[in-house]
């Protein structure tokens, strides 16, 4: 049975008193009691001073295991707000990738900074070369604790390689164990049970899987989760161009990163630019950040509402559209999102390619032909009632029918082009979709009502 | 090296020629040769009465394989069209938790008689009991392809199974074997790699590690991330209230299911409720979906929009409010979305519990000030610009600027409220939230003006 958690709350009272008592070993018993998640609460909730001070009571493995269970942006916090000699400590003793993603993050001057601190110049080369990878390809996922052994070596040394080394690999993926030649270039794998069964004279070449499966640095996550859903592998070799073996991507670390990739995806179709945002960053840049989302959409608000100044005449004498331009607005941008994340979860999902334009816009038809008299029907007889003049209900539900339509087209397109162009869907279809159904919606609204005009007058 | 891949395109006209010539084992070696994300596309390509066609062409171990490799509506469709006894065989052939998702999605009536034509009694049984379960529990996602050993076997008999089953094991997660008593409860745990270095008659009961970590039936997707995150298993044994060993849940399941419930939350959040759509899915169907979403919208939209009604005087006053208010009621809206979208990322990575409204508030209210201030200069800029007026300025800035504050907060805090009293934040958030800022901004503009009519009259 799991154990009993510790009330996170009570926890981070006494987190509070072992900081203000300078008691290190006692916050860290407190925090090592508590699982990840609450570990990432109490943290947000310590102010800067606190966690200041908690994080120079800590030793460095204790650092290097709570920056693992952080979110990604509190631990890059936390690594930029100490000197870059302690922070190279803390990364030492992270897994490579993981160190990798965090450095990433940063200021380039930052990162570097860090990794000069590295005592190891092995691994220093080895992070400079991984932050140079996109998060999201192998090269930036991969591990770099793997087995790897000359072909011309006998299995009976690969045993007693692993009994001696047994503490090592003991957060190594050791399903299987990769063979290279002298140039370290992939040249077959073992499963490690075929090892056991083999005398200790036999030479790897002659028991090794030839040819095996592998994947170049520059591999897209995308590709990756194809293999792995393919495939029943736990892990994949990954090598450089010239076939030499970098590391091993593993099944789990693709499956983390297509879960960030849609959180990130979630946030930034709701216009937090960078795909990120915790309430424990600092003031400015959470106002930064979502002021360059808004400044832009005012812009484009005002261009859609120039058409409604553009038509003042028509409003002056029917006030009543007043009341049901803010509607059709909202009404078909809800429609359109319909469709944007219909298309954005098609493209994740492969059943829709950025070239199916003429099947999305005959699927999106049907539904926005359907959904538009419906609305459109709604919207116009609550206008006519309201009134008590039908012309105003049809030209009311005309204009949010017609403008149904549009929208959903629009939504169901637009994620496609960006796509083929390679914009991002998620942080760019909603404002070109609500622009576009904004400024069609006031013009089908006002211009419909001009045709009406004497009589429409007065209502 | 990874294979060519084929191009799907190509692939669809061969299956399509495939399928004509009625060639079944020709239409299972193209779809075969696709990875999974191309007979994904490649099925949503094909139109109903081909796809009918292909299913009964196609055998039904390669069908069973084909079900695993499509979106799950896609497999859904697919066994909902064929005769129950047809679709109980290509259940059978699916790894029971693949089996039980499917099942679930369809209606009970459906699902029954599915399960009632599965030959093997025990299967029935086990079926029945998992759809019970939810998707996202430790009990719906546990796999029952484990390893159970009696507590009172010696090694040797295990080592002989073993290997006498080599291969029913091979898609078992074999990296431990469980041990159970007499009434399959849950005894403890051995590593296989125990097993090969003990001598091999000794009980299981002696060298097994004992009280293992376990998760009830009930455990939720949170729980089981949590644990998967802070231990390195990777497998957790699940266990009934009893303590009988039901199955076994792995971190790839887990992983998995926190991708499908983010995908499922984006939708939701976009007005997608169920959380899942294709466009391959009947048209009827996706637009009672929508409908059902949008028909709602359009009230809350009316309740809004009643403002303006009942102030109407003001803007017949002043006609140059109508361009404005649009634009306050969207870049409020996206304002406040950019505060839910935190809000349901930092619940998600609980660094904000329901219950930390004061904190959200403060740092809501924050932003809110900053962005309200700078958004509100704007627009009031071009306002008092565009009609040489800077008291037009000051109602809608002062408007859009009080808004955005209100706006922030509410947006922070209503995801908080909704999980706290276990409403789906995803679904609700947006329709609440647009509603109240419509309301408040329409309100704050039209009644700024009234106060400052005189000066305004005419604009």
């Amino acid at each position: 049975m799991l154990e009993t958690q510790t009330d996170p709350a009570e926890a981070l009272e006494h987190l509070e008193a072992a900081i203000s008592a300078a008691d290190g070993i006692l916050a860290w018993k407190i925090l090592d009691d508590l699982g990840p998640e609450d570990q990432r609460w109490t943290w947000a909730r310590l102010d800067e001073e606190e966690r200041d001070r908690l994080v120079h009571l800590l030793d460095r493995e204790d650092l290097a295991d709570l920056v693992q269970h952080l979110a990604e942006v509190q631990a890059v916090e936390l690594l930029e707000d100490l000197p870059p000699e302690e922070a190279a400590d803390i990364v030492e003793d992270l897994p490579d990738e993981i160190g990798g993603h965090l450095l990433r993050e940063m200021d380039d001057e930052e990162s570097s900074a860090i990794i000069d601190h590295i005592e190891d110049a092995e691994e220093q080369e080895e992070l400079r070369e991984r932050i140079e990878y996109d998060w999201d390809s192998a090269g930036g996922m991969m591990s770099e604790a793997l087995l790897a052994f000359q072909a011309h070596s006998l299995v009976g040394e690969v045993l007693d390689d692993l009994s001696a080394n047994a503490e090592d690999y003991a957060d190594h993926d050791v399903q299987y164990a990769y063979v290279v030649d002298a140039e370290e270039r992939l040249q077959g794998v073992l499963r490690l049970r075929d090892l056991v069964l083999t005398p200790r004279n036999s030479v790897l070449s002659t028991i090794m899987i030839r040819s095996p499966h592998s994947v170049g640095v520059q591999t897209t996550l995308r590709e990756l989760a194809d293999v792995f859903e393919d495939y029943n592998f736990i892990g994949l070799p990954v090598v450089d161009g010239e076939g030499h073996l970098k590391g091993v991507v593993l099944r789990e670390a693709v499956q983390e990163a297509v879960a960030d990739s849609s959180a990130s995806d979630y946030l930034r179709s709701r216009g937090i630019v960078g795909g990120e945002e915790l309430r424990s960053m600092p003031l400015a840049g959470r106002c930064l950040r979502r002021l360059s989302w808004l400044a832009p959409n005012i812009i484009l608000n005002l261009c859609a509402a120039s058409v409604i100044a553009a038509n003042e005449a028509t409003l002056e004498a029917v006030i009543a559209l007043a009341v049901f331009l803010p509607i059709v607005s909202d009404m078909s941008g809800c429609s359109g999102n319909q469709a944007v994340a219909v298309s954005i979860r098609e493209l994740t999902l492969g059943t829709v390619r950025p070239r199916d334009y003429l099947l999305v816009f005959f699927k999106e038809a049907s539904v926005g032909l359907i959904n538009g008299v419906v609305l459109g029907l709604l919207l116009g007889a609550v206008a006519a009632l309201w009134k008590g003049a039908w012309i105003l209900g049809l030209v009311v539900g005309g204009a949010l029918a017609l403008n149904t339509i549009l929208s959903v087209l629009i939504g169901g397109l637009v994620p496609l082009m960006l796509k083929r162009f390679k914009v991002d869907p998620a942080l760019a279809s909603g404002p070109i979709l609500t622009t576009c159904t904004d400024l069609c919606g006031f013009f089908l609204v006002l211009s419909i009502a001009k045709v009406f005009i004497d009589r429409l007058a007065g209502l």
